[in-house]
């Protein structure tokens, strides 16, 4: 005779289902940052690393991780992106050097985009860590947030 | 008559040539951080996150993030992973709920993994993220920094 | 002179054109298996097994193969899923220890999600066997077949 | 005061370090089969179906799949694989109509290949079922199993 | 004190937005060629390379690209291909003999996929290499160009 | 009775064996180019692209592209990139402006990068293709060649 049993269903992984969402514009900012030191500082803005100009690839990393988000987060759905925008900018006091990342992502889909936003921050910051880990291995990356969505049926956030 | 111009090479995004190094064992160790309320640190242990076992998804989510780094990272080698360990602890002090995440990548390779260490600790901490976004858009991910490496000629790195 | 010579056209691979469908919601639901041992089978339960939680790694695993479908698939569209979920069942007899898998896929697209639901349970099946792998080689997988699939011009299909 | 908590332990998926495993030859065989009806089997070996080549396709597919085998199981290490072959046979018998898949891989590698070859056998059925589901969705595939694998530590494996 | 600096914006790379650009029929052909000698344009027809037959693998690959396309072209947006189809025409002259290539990519999107058809167009001629250089590294490839779009805002384009 | 029909194996697609090659120090360098308007050029030059810095973007896109080669291209061999270098050039004469680019690829492997080093020269030339086609379409890429090739059983090629 044949016995069934069910496989526990509790904390079973699955992508939710948003078919019933429909497409609106939505948008999402996150920052992080890369805390460097004086030495990695002076041979980015010198373009004196060996890898080359270290915030120009950083950019083009952050963006192409947007587009590929979906298939490294498990859970995330695929969400047609329609624009990504990545900015930088130095933070410098006494002798901290900090490069501050924020990227802006859009789309016009059935869920948000916190996702592909947060992504492409944390990608552009660890490209900026690889290309210059020859100098320094210490650098400290993020604290990594949303700074805001819009759009969708739960509303904006804002980060206070 | 012809006219060549030579585009300046200065910053020149280029992957450096490590034909010449020897492959041999290496292991490198990342640490990132990811604060909760109080209410997602419960949804967690209580396995109550509609999109399933938070920790669990997360760790898949990290190590296949590992063998993903040289295609994210521009100017990163192509590895043969050999191993990787994804650790979790919660450090709990008055309300702050904080799940810490400990990789550990090895390699017998002919460059290090400090990358893929990287690589796999933030795509952890943002699975995490995605996990329980539904519940609070608020939460932080990191510092992310790495810990230790060895193995390679350039020698062994220890964070103080 | 010269000589033009077409190719011969007959069973030349080729996207078929879609563009004319309207995106409509549409199901699938796939069903597979996979034999294995008694001692797999407890060490599966028990969560014995030295590369983690097997049928937890392998939903995810199913999961994300939904999304990848078409990049594996040669001539199968891409189509924005919009959910997954992956159910196991034991069915045990005499001495038969079988891990039944459906997979349910969803989308509002402009052509059926067949061969994302069919991919995610054959993934989700060899993700189970490499887990299970190094105590047994013996494990059979399927057969995989479709069980349903709704919406869309041709109608539904159910199988009998 | 702070109170750390270990994450339970049991079941925590890891990649298990090979670091100390060769590089040796090793071969992998795997099977499945696809049964279609007449209909089906009339119009591949005529070259009649709309998106192509039927077994052409596949075949393709199921050598690009083996490659990305590491990239969709979870648990699975990076390979160099060294070659990939796949056979189709047809076994017909009274009313039915049974393609019979067979793959090898092989490696020179520190862990086997049979993933690689599971997985490009489900693949290639997999294919052929896309190529040919607008003519009939009943089509079953599988069995699928590891024929042999040899080479490495573990020893060779033939099944019965 | 803080002293915030910003980026140089000159040149700053990003995916710009067409969130509210609308979804409508679009079309793009494109045009490249393969030069070969008159062995290896033998061993094709023949069916004698040792890859197999390198029309119809080269055709898969030309498809397959064309949905990788935004993956590998940075600032390219994600495009939902609706249709592929990729021509062979052998041009013969004297001792020249050339392979033409044409592939055709079909969409229902916000933007054009020029790109696409550029893109199945170029890895099309390039597995021509790869299938035939075992015979002859000397091949020729190109020139590439579109040869006509349709629809989008900016109008029709059409190649004198 | 059951009736046995072997596939054709003519022309039958696959990946060739190369377990018996050692791994030696191979390089490849290939060349192609874009031929664009002087517009293009002076936009180029003066980084005034919506897109971005042209160049920089395409050299990232070239030196990823070659890590992808094996999968995008069916029959290649996946292989451990060592070391990629993208250079630019304009060749200017009368009202032509042409933008020639050459990429060399290292590895230590058992089979050659040409394949690394073409698929690498053509995403550089289609990315610079995308960053400008919003000013003009008419652009011409390639011819695209192997320009030499060093390591390996079959000898050193160089392009007369």
């Amino acid at each position: 005779m044949s016995e069934f049993t069910h496989f526990n269903q509790q904390g079973r992984a699955k992508m939710v289902d948003i078919t019933e969402k429909n497409d609106t514009a939505r948008t999402a900012k996150a920052k992080t940052s890369i805390q460097v030191t004086k030495d990695v500082y002076d041979k980015i803005n010198n373009y004196e690393m060996g890898k080359g100009d270290v915030l120009s690839v950083a950019q083009v990393a952050g963006i192409m991780a947007a587009k590929q988000t979906s298939q490294v987060i498990p859970m995330c759905h695929p969400i047609p992106i329609k624009g990504v925008d990545i900015e930088f900018q130095w933070d410098i006091k006494d002798n901290e050097y900090i490069l501050l990342i924020t990227t802006t992502v859009k789309t016009k889909g059935s869920t948000g985009v916190e996702m592909e936003a947060l992504t492409a921050a944390s990608i552009t910051a660890l490209t900026v860590y690889d290309m210059c880990k020859a100098v320094d291995k210490g650098m400290i990356i993020g604290p990594t947030f949303l700074v805001e969505k819009t759009g969708g049926k739960s509303g904006n956030f804002y980060r206070n």
